[in-house]
Formats: structure tokens, C-alpha cells, sequence
């Protein structure tokens, strides 16, 4: 704490506020820049026992920095569709690679590998023609008052540079960064896409004994944690509690996570494990708990209808109406309302637990909202206006998760919030000093674009897919409002599949899924409890 | 210690002993024994704090019980072939999943994944149509004198029963083990296949800073430890002594799995970190070092002079002549010989070892050379006459690494040996009242099978294949004495690859494993760190 407040000693803050100043016209004065492309050694007044605060500037070459937080759907669509010859773009995220969260769901039983559903974020920059930069690291503090971010340690630097830049610059290498550094990377522009976090709702052992479903780490953890449950198992007489335990999946969360997750672990059950040990195969049992009384609620009534009737038959239990109160290390208490009013409890135990219920702001996300007035009263997500800037700030915009614009958080509302933005970037480099403008307007920054005849975000709702497990899928396609398929099945299932295919950012991971659908016709599932 | 001297005891000595009569004559008593398929308690007699040994005997139906040491190329090629009509078969191996080794160095790298050249022990189980058992342990010390195998806690069971058997004992469920219990699995016959371990020849610091080249754990200890470096040396200037150290590979062994992950690990370098960090790619520097005049020795001279053509113009550094005297933690002591006699010493900065020079014996198999008479001069393996048999011992069988006929431990003869044995055990089966004979028989067992016309082991040599990077392999394919192919190059390496996916023991890891490869001519490699 004491060191804490030593750095915010009047001399530093004095520096900030000088630094302040000089940055707030940069976009301004790009081509007057002596420190371009350089580490700038912030040097403080004050005792030597301060850290130094290292100050990297990606701003090369006459154009702007474009920094963009996060490597999720709304950052990697972003990354593709922004002109990088007329920004320079970094990328700071500490997972250094894009995740196709829609298929997660079907790794940790293997019938689709980790592998095949990530690409790395370098691949993606190594396509782009002009000079981007990939932190793997984590954003720790956004600091609007001088455009700059602070990340924690950072554990790996990638640049791709223009080979014009590397000859003029006579090659920019990676920054030598110390680990006491104190590390702010400097932008023009800031695109928060962060996403969000699990969130438990503050219900107690969730945190300590629950698995998630978000991260391809989440993966692993659940199949690990199943496969030592059925080990465990494996060695008590059938019927003894105990194995039954060991046998019980919990998850939590009708949603299409949820949902996809049960039904793949059933198929695993069903279609596998029941081959080599029948007998642990039939006392496999799999809850799904939702609070709402019915799962996949963004559906129309008769697809989730359907969908329940797909999950019961394959003897996965539901619990609807039904909230999860207190969690232990083996059971859960959870309680259900009644139509009648009233509530009961039941104690569920459990050998595996997977939270698959809602998500919550990044903690880099809220600290920001403190900072920003216009946002003091968000606690979701950063207010946009409909050109996804963050409202009260004039730099700084937000898409996915992290962004609220009245929209659900969804992979699809992220990804046309990044192409939508990418274009606006394009065309705020095509209108004649429009940077320089923006940086010097202070309010009602939406009317600056709405002159410049910049048109809003509009959404347009494609739909939604889930499968049930059982070679079953609902599917409800759109362009809008228009309808263009309602279903469920088997048919569907090979929809859900081709809309997968095609929605995968990346030809490897595309290439990839399929030879892992088209093995599953002939093999089994590549279920490997260590690896 | 004293537990061990108590587990002694005269009474138990003598529980030993009863029981080594009952189980001598038991293939013959087969159809009169009462304790078939059961987990026998033995209770000894002496004060409570004595341990219980359990013993698992899977002498189910009137059929010999065959046990199975190891899941490598012997034991999974002898399960594959094995008639499991004729026998009850059980496999004790504590990976669960059979190697295909020669494609090992392709992993670290992501050329080919690690799931793709592993199958699980029970896919082979599940196509046998008799009883067959997995145990997931290692065997920690065989007992010949009451012809059983101690193991160590077992991590998992699965048993593939077939249906008449399920019926009529109304279905074996797996032993209920606690896991304090000593177990020990009884064996009719015993086929010792558990390979050997990597030898560091007492090498100091070769343990403790070396990373090996045999199983799956080794590929991802080797790419995290190479990204590792590879991203703390990004964070130097070009030119630093510790970003050279970082940025220094040292293979040491030049047989195939040494040359063959020194042409992946280059191939990595040259073909995709080069892409996103030239500067980086331009410094690593990898090493072979090799006590021999020449690497891959086994070649004819012609081939392996080809070979260190191409190993040094794709910048691998030769070291031939030269043995490792010591390794530290961030550099090797490296003793070479020269033409006129002398020996210079050099050091090795390096930030990756691997250790891929011979294997030897593993404990297991040097504990049994004490108990077997006929085994006591034995030190690199078990001695086995032409029939594969261990001189000294009626029925305990040795194939592969951990068996000496003056073969090389190569995958082919382990593979040769157990089809050979798997043949063996036909005609035992065939063979009027051979199973008694064989178990009353003393001595002179060799003459046994000559008298009923069985046939030696015989080794027809395939050939040898070694992959050298840069898409260029070489190749000496014969059948025994007769020359089929030799040649070196880029057709070489699509032979390589050819015969390799020939050799996969089963379809899944055939699909996986061409699939890769069409995946590497359009893609990158699957390089990531965390997995």
C-alpha cells in the first residue's frame, strides 16, 4: 500500500499531467514525433527506489496507434478487418490465441481437440500488410487521463513490421522490458473488447468447487476431473453411493453452453464409455439446472419444447425453476419453486460440477467506470453510443462482451460490432483531418460522426444454433426479422454443423473441425485423461 | 525397512511356499480350481498390522491366464495377435496407451500432434473376442517363485469380459482394491515386454537438467521449455550471450530419434518462427553431438555421410567424436577426439538438452536377473532362447527391449518377436496337454518345443529410416539379406512417410497421422506452448 502511494508522490502526478498535454493532440502532430517506434524511458523525479515506468509507442510511420485489448471474437474480427496500412495496431491480450467458443462445449470429451478450435493470434497478424504488435499480457489499468494502458508483466512480444518501417527504423526490435518495469502501452485509439468473466453470483463454493466453461483450460479441467471420477469409481461395487457420487455431472446453466456441454458428455457416456464399462456407463447420471422454467430460452417455445424432450430422452435430468443455493465440496443445495408457490430443497451430489450460468465485468472494466463520468453509472458493461464509442470519451470504444448497446452477449453481436467498426476506422482515415478533430472534441462526439455522415451500428440477428447431444440440434436461422429456418434433429444437426464450419475465423481451424467430424464417423473420441 | 523384514516372516515364507505348490501344477488343474475370476484375500497369519496382499486371478473358463508386462511395441503387437479364445489375457502397464515411437520427434514441434500417435490399451482390448483385462500400473517386481507380479496402486481397471463368460460367473466387476493393499496378479504364463529407460550413463547433471526423447511427456516438456526460451530471449538485444544460451539446442545422440527431432526442431525454425521473428529464428543455433565418427551408424556409409550433408547446410552443428563429461544447469562439458589422439574440451552454453542417446535396463527386470539362476550374469536385459522363452524360467516369455537374442532394440524386432510369440501360443494351445507338460517341465525347456517341432525366432530385417529435415529422408528398405531400396532425398522422405503410416498399429492413429501431414502442407504447425 505505502508503495502504492509513493508513486503518487505531487512529482509524478505533475508528469502525468504534462504527459497529459502532450498526448492529447497526438494524433495531431504524428509527423513531428522524435520518439516514434521507441521505448521511452519515463525517468521520475524522486527518490531511485520508484520503478520506472516504461512507455511503449507503437505510433510508427504518420499513422495512428490503434491499440486493441482482448483476443476474443470482437478483438480478432477487428484485427481482420482494420486497414493496417493506415494504423498501426498492437494487440494486448494474455491468452495468444482466438477461441471458437461455439465448439468448446464439444472438447473435453474429445469429439473436437482443443487445437482445432484455437488459432493464434500471430497467425492472424502475420496476414495483415502494415506494422502490428502482439503483448501477451493482461491490461491491469486503462487510463483514459493519458491514453495509455498499463499491462502486467508481459510474457511474450510479437511485431510484424511493413518491411518500408524495419528498413527506415533499421529494424525495431522487441522493447527490453525488466520484470519490475512498470509497462504502459501509449495509443491513439482504444478498442476494449475483454469480454467478460464467469460469474458465480456470489454463491458460495461455487468459486472453490465448481468447474467453468469458458476457457479451453475449462477443457481440460473437465475432462480430467471426470476421468479421475470414473477411476474412482471403478473400484466401488455398483450401487454404493459413493461411485454414484463419483458418477453424478452437475451442470449449471440451461443456456446453449449448458445444454451442449450436458449432451456431449452424455454422448460420451452413451456412445463410448458404455463399450468398455457398461456398468459405470449406466449409473452415469447428468443434471442440468436452470432457474428459468425452461432451457434455451432464447428459442421459440416449441424448439426448447423439443430440446427438452431430446435431453430427457437421453436420460439427462432436468431441474427447472430451480436455483443452486449454497455449494459444498460433493453435493449442492439447490431450490426449486413450485407452481403452487412454494419452494423445495433437494441436496444434489456430485462427482463434477460445471458453472455455465451468466458472465460479469472484467475488473479492468469496472475500474474504468470509475473514470470516465458518463460511466459511473454503468456496471455491466461500457455504455456505447450507436457508434460503439464509449460514451464520455472520445478515443476510446468498446465491442463484445465488454460493450452494452442494448444487445445480448453474444459471439455474433461481437463479431458485426467489429466489422462495423473496422469500417468506421477506414473511413475516419479517408475524411480530411477527422483525427485531429476528434482528439480535440471534447462532448457530443456522436454528432461529430453523425456530420460526417458515418451511419450507426445496426444489428442483424442471424439467428441461433444448439445441439442437444444425440446427433440432435435446434436451429433458428434469420437475416433480421426474416425468418429463414425453424428446426430440430437430425437434419439440423448437419446445419448446426455447417453454420459452424463456416463461422470459423480461420481456414487451419476450419480444415482442422472437419477432420475431426469426419474421424468420429469412423473412430471414437480422442479422450485422454492427461492430455 | 522393517516392515518389509516383518512382511517376512517365517509364516508368511511358508504361506509362500504353499501356495507356489497349488500354483505350479495350475495350468493343469485349470477346470478343478474354486477361485477362478475372484480377488482371493490372503490372509496371513501374524499380528494385525501386517499388510493383506491380495492376489487377482483371471484364470476364468479352463483357460491359461497370460499376463502382459508393458503397453510398447511387444506387448500391444502380442495382444493384437494373441488368440484370446484360447487365453486369458491381462496387460499391466502403466501408460494407458500404446506409442508409436518412431514418429516421436515429430511432436515437439506440432508436425504431427501427440494424440495422433497414441492409442488407448483398450481400443485394442475391445477388439479381442475373449476375457481380457487392463490393469493401469506398473508391475513392481515379479515373483517367478509363486509365479505372480507385484504391482503398485492401481490407477484404473477395465475388464472386456466376453458375454458367456458375463453370464455364467453373473458378471466380474472390477476388484475392490483400498489402496493399501498389495496386489499381485497371477500369471499362468508372463510375457515380460516393459522396454527399457533412458540411460545417462551416470552422467553428471544429464538427470536433472537433460530433458529425454521416449514418451509423450518428454514432446511437451521439450516445446514448453523451447517457447519458454524462445520468449525470454525475445526480451534481449540480438547478440546477448544469454539470448544465444536461450536460443542454444544441444541434441546428444546421433541415432534417429536424436537426428530426426534435430531436423524437426529446425524445420520449426527455418519454416515458421523465421515468419513472425526472423531475428530470433536467425539465432538459434542447434547442435548434435554424437560419440561416434558419424551419426546414424546403422546406414551405410554412403547414407550417413548424405545425411550430415544435410544436417549442416539446413545449420545444425555437428559434434562427432565427442562425449558429454557434465552438465550444468546452463551449459555441457563436451570431450572430443581428435584423428592424432588428443581430446579438447569444450563448453556448450545451451538453454534446451535432450538426451537422446541409449536406454538400459529398467529395475523391474534387473530385480528379476537376481531371482532367475540362469538371469544372474544378465545386465542389459533378460537372456531368452530361440523361443522367446527367459532361460531359466518355464513360463515367463520375453519380447522386445527387455529381451537380449542378439538383436538391436529396435521397434521392428519387439514387433517381429511378438508376432512370433502370438504364433507360439497357437500351436501351445494346439498341442496335446503341452500347457502341463511345459509347467512340470524343470530344465532343458528349449528342447521341449524343438521335440514338438515349434520353430525358432526368426528376425527378417525391413530395413532402416531416418526423416533429416527439410523434407529429405534416407532409406535402406530390405527384406533380410535382400536390398529392396537405398536412397537419400526428397522421394526418400514420401517413402519415409509411407512406410511409417504402414506401421500404425491401428486405423484411428493412420487417419490422425495423414491428416497432420495434409494439414502441414497448407497450414502451420499446431506450436502451442500451454498444450
Amino acid at each position: 500500500m505505502l508503495s502504492t502511494l509513493a508513486n503518487q508522490t505531487p512529482q509524478r502526478m505533475l508528469s502525468h499531467n504534462t504527459q497529459l498535454t502532450r498526448l492529447a493532440s497526438t494524433t495531431a502532430k504524428v509527423a513531428a514525433k522524435s520518439q516514434v517506434g521507441k521505448v521511452a524511458n519515463e525517468s521520475l523525479a524522486g527518490p531511485t527506489s520508484f520503478k520506472t515506468t516504461k512507455v511503449i509507442d507503437t505510433n510508427y510511420e504518420n499513422k495512428p496507434s490503434v491499440v486493441i485489448l482482448g483476443s476474443g471474437w470482437g478483438a480478432i474480427s477487428f484485427l481482420k478487418h482494420i486497414d493496417t496500412k493506415k494504423y498501426n495496431v498492437s494487440i494486448v491480450s494474455p491468452r495468444p490465441y482466438f477461441l471458437f467458443t461455439p465448439l468448446l462445449p464439444s472438447t473435453p470429451v474429445g469429439t473436437v481437440d482443443e487445437k482445432s478450435i484455437i488459432e493464434p493470434v500471430v497467425n492472424f497478424a502475420l496476414k495483415k500488410k502494415g506494422n502490428v504488435t502482439y503483448y501477451e499480457t493482461a491490461a491491469q489499468e486503462i487510463h483514459p487521463e493519458r491514453n495509455t494502458v498499463s499491462v502486467s508483466a508481459v510474457s511474450d512480444i510479437t511485431q510484424i513490421l511493413t518491411k518500408s518501417h524495419v528498413e527506415s527504423k533499421n529494424g525495431d526490435t522487441v522493447p527490453h522490458l525488466k520484470p519490475k518495469d512498470n509497462i504502459e502501452i501509449k495509443y491513439d485509439y482504444l478498442i476494449s473488447a475483454v469480454g467478460a468473466e464467469p460469474n458465480t453470483f456470489n454463491i458460495p463454493g461455487v468459486d472453490k468447487y465448481g468447474l467453468f466453461m469458458k476457457e479451453i483450460e475449462h477443457s481440460f479441467q473437465i475432462r480430467q476431473k471426470f476421468a479421475h471420477n470414473l477411476e474412482k469409481a471403478n473400484f466401488l461395487p455398483p450401487g454404493d453411493p459413493e461411485r454414484k457420487r463419483l458418477l453424478s455431472i452437475v451442470v449449471v446453466g440451461g443456456g446453449p453452453t449448458g445444454v451442449e456441454t450436458a449432451g456431449e458428455l452424455q454422448d460420451y457416456v452413451t456412445q463410448e464409455l458404455k463399450k468398455y464399462s457398461p456398468s459405470l456407463a449406466n449409473e452415469v447420471q447428468i443434471h442440468l439446472v436452470e432457474a428459468l422454467p425452461i432451457v434455451l430460452n432464447m428459442f421459440d417455445k416449441k424448439l426448447s419444447s423439443y430440446a427438452q424432450n431430446v435431453l430427457q430422452d437421453t436420460s439427462i435430468k432436468l431441474h427447472l425453476k430451480t436455483a443452486v443455493a449454497k455449494v459444498e465440496s460433493d453435493h449442492l443445495i439447490a431450490k426449486t419453486k413450485h407452481d403452487d408457490g412454494t419452494v423445495s430443497e433437494e441436496t444434489i451430489p456430485f462427482g463434477t460440477l460445471i458453472w455455465a450460468t451468466g458472465n460479469k465485468c472484467r475488473p479492468v472494466i469496472t475500474n474504468l467506470f470509475k473514470k470516465i463520468p458518463a460511466q459511473n453509472a454503468s456496471t455491466r458493461a461500457l455504455n456505447v453510443n450507436p457508434f460503439l464509442q464509449v460514451k464520455g470519451s472520445n478515443n476510446i470504444f468498446a465491442i463484445g462482451d465488454n460493450a452494452f448497446i442494448g444487445l445480448p452477449p453474444t459471439a455474433q453481436v461481437a463479431h458485426q460490432e467489429a466489422e462495423y467498426l473496422a469500417k468506421t476506422f477506414d473511413k475516419m482515415a479517408q475524411v480530411k483531418d477527422f483525427h485531429t478533430t476528434l482528439s480535440n472534441r471534447k462532448e457530443k462526439v456522436d454528432l461529430l460522426f453523425e456530420e460526417n455522415n458515418f451511419k450507426p451500428f445496426k444489428y442483424i440477428h442471424l439467428g441461433a444454433l444448439a445441439y442437444l447431444g444425440s446427433e440432435k440440434a435446434i436451429a433458428n436461422i434469420t437475416y433480421g426479422k426474416r425468418n429463414l429456418y425453424t428446426g430440430g434433429g437430425a437434419f439440423t444437426f448437419y446445419i448446426w454443423r455447417a453454420t459452424y464450419l463456416a463461422m470459423l475465423l480461420s481456414a487451419r481451424t476450419r480444415f482442422k473441425v472437419m477432420m475431426d467430424w469426419v474421424k468420429l464417423t469412423f473412430f471414437k473420441r480422442d479422450f485422454f485423461k492427461e492430455m
